[in-house]
């Protein structure tokens, strides 16, 4: 009895599990618009029933999907380690950054995310949580660490210089950890210049 | 006969702003892949055959639109104005593109241009020109101006701030143009640091 309930429980997850991955590669290469739960039925090896059993419609797959896409495991990842400054602190978040993404699906889909959060409620109060709260935490740890202050703009550049190295992946000058290492001293280079007036 | 000529020529001209303008909102309303001739015929108050005059295919007016929504223009208008030092430039380039970008729908575009620019070889390359090329141009006055490198990190996190506040246009702390000064000081802060070293 007990073993049966282990069993189905496994399984339940190895097809979820399934569909995820199929939806991942349908919705990347075809658009959450004109991507099909036949299409995803077919690449995931279910049938379009099984499918129904764990996403009622199209909409609850792509709110599945685009909560993956974005980097909310990246931040939490972060934020969860322990750093001896503030410039590791964000070259290691570049770096996870970089991992989750080097993924040319997940670029994709973090960009359609990104394009479509007015439509899906859902997936806008996730990924303000992300871009907001989340960011503010990080940046706060790395305020903590560095010992002064970060400027909200120059936050968002350190996010946003991120975010276009994902749009032009293949045409990047840098690989990506240079480009984190260099991202990481640049952005903290007027702060540490502050606390070195500071200090001499 | 030369009256006839101008009068066609002006009422072609009417006929195709009126398609784009219909587009812009169709397509920033329901994106790339859901929006339909018939809609943009209906919204622009002309006949589809008029349409397929000027647009043999949707992909031809998706084309049209995506190079509207893209900086192109505003690079440009900085690239020829006049500038007495870095941060003015950086400034007016941030004003201009906040100005570009405060209508909602072409916010919605650029997103939506920028995730499908795999799917358009054209809109990729001009994106590629706009985003790598002219913003190449563009530093290399801003570094005339400020008479420093400025590093490719660094033109990354400017370009990448300004993209960060358009995705978060309604929930942004500051105001555009408030966003837009500091960034412009932030960013070329390290820079005018180096300066003042080097003449002190």
């Amino acid at each position: 009895m007990y073993d049966t309930y282990i069993i189905l429980i496994m399984s339940r997850k190895i097809s979820k599990d399934k569909i995820i991955k199929a939806a991942v590669s349908v919705f990347a290469e075809k658009g959450f618009d004109l991507a099909t739960m036949d299409e995803i039925a077919k690449r995931s090896e279910l049938s379009k029933g099984t499918i129904f059993l764990y996403f009622e419609k199209k909409d609850e797959l792509i709110k599945q999907i685009a909560m993956l896409s974005i980097p909310y495991d990246v931040v939490e990842e972060t934020l969860s380690g322990k750093y001896e400054s503030a410039e590791e602190m964000l070259y290691d978040f570049g770096k996870k950054f970089m991992d989750k993404y080097k993924d040319s699906e997940m670029r994709s889909l973090l960009m359609m995310t990104i394009g479509n959060k007015r439509r899906y409620e859902v997936i806008k109060s996730k990924l303000k949580s992300v871009c907001m709260d989340k960011i503010d935490e990080f940046f706060k740890k790395v305020e903590e660490l560095s010992g002064v202050e970060i400027p909200f703009t120059l936050r968002r550049s350190f996010f946003g210089a991120l975010l276009c190295y994902l749009i032009w992946w293949e045409d990047n000058p840098l690989d990506p950890e240079e480009y984190v290492r260099q991202l990481s001293k640049t952005v903290l280079m007027s702060v540490r210049r502050e606390r070195g007036d500071a200090r001499s």
